[in-house]
């Protein structure tokens, strides 16, 4: 998978894929990230990129004409299967979405920055408009870093054990169960026994029961999906 | 503010910090981010922190003692309004409870990685579990990332402008609405004339209508709250 990101701060977004499994699915050749400045697109030597919103009000407002560019231009060099704007307005990301675009080749995600893009980039060029939730952020680099790392994490070959992902929550509209580790005793709080009993269909059953009892508490909305 | 960060993955933070909003309200004085490295509280010379979860299944499990040990040690420093722990299955963000948190002294954030934490550090000192999203990450770090940038922005002083996050989408339960920049004229489709009619009234109006539309279209959701 190739995924290109479109943002004017590109040196934000520098340490999150430099680490751990984001480092490991590109060393192993599964995805390639690349970032653009958006700015090689802008439409004066001052490097603007942005400009007062029309009606007035706080908060600039990303041109058409350097996302246009960009767009157009990275469009020759590859067929995206997506156009993405990450916007507090878009449609809320779910484990279901990350999993459909998993299964894609090229994505090209655009940040926004200030009030946004200009309504027009979104209406000619975006194909797909994603929120991580229901909360502004600076900007919409953490937002692609966030939507990189859940698709890219479910890539076949990228996490250690190909059962690892199949196991977490929301997989199956359950949440995960409790996990425990060493010491059986912590401070006098124990591990619940039947973890230790070494009956694997008991096991199974604690924790399939865990996991609805778990999603009952916290999220009865995901068992009525 | 002040928020410490729990992490096995401390390098990941390292440029999100460093640029555009958050950096201002760190150079301005008005956040300080220190990101840990839990290692440090690790149980042996290896540096261990994570084990093999009872019961078997793929994936590690950190380990109550590194953690514990590292709560405590920074909690005879400073007394935190709350302990974090960023995880699929917590309450999820949206922009009441950053606007809340925003108004906090201390924070703890507490980065999971592998399966997560064991189930009694989220017992005994965690004091409020966070999920910005319905997806799975490889990890907490991108999930505090995103916290800290939500609840940042918010500080009084940080933003240029101070009324820029008060037409934010979801501050009044509605998305924001359409914004637009020059040229009028983008190959053809032009700007809203309202916009440029210099009637605020009227473009006040406008908007409101644009943001219910959107609301209604996008997130009908959001106006049953």
């Amino acid at each position: 998978m190739h995924i290109d990101i479109l943002t004017v701060l590109p040196d934000l977004l520098t340490s999150p894929f430099e680490h751990s499994i984001m480092k490991r699915a590109q060393d192993k050749g599964l995805l390639t990230v690349k970032v653009h400045q958006l700015r090689q697109w802008a439409v004066n030597e001052y490097g603007q990129i942005d400009d007062y919103q029309y009606g007035g009000g706080a908060g600039m407002v990303m041109m058409c004409e350097p996302l246009a560019n960009a767009i157009e231009q990275l469009s020759k060099e590859r067929a995206y299967d997506e156009i993405i704007y990450l916007t507090p307005d878009g449609e809320r990301l779910n484990q279901k979405t990350a999993n459909s675009l998993s299964l894609k080749n090229n994505l090209l995600m655009i940040c926004g920055h200030y009030k946004g893009i200009d309504e027009r980039i979104r209406q000619q060029y975006v194909t797909k408009e994603i929120s991580i939730g229901d909360y502004v952020l600076s900007g919409g680099e953490l937002a692609a870093a966030v939507l990189v790392d859940s698709i890219g994490r479910l890539l076949p070959g990228v996490l250690g054990d190909e059962t690892s992902a199949l196991t977490d929550s929301f997989q199956d509209n359950l949440l995960a169960p409790p996990v425990y580790t060493r010491p059986v005793d912590f401070r006098g709080i124990k591990v619940p026994d039947v973890l230790m009993s070494g009956d694997h269909k008991k096991i199974d059953t604690w924790r399939y029961e865990q996991s609805v009892q778990r999603t009952k508490d916290r999220r009865p909305d995901l068992l009525e999906e």
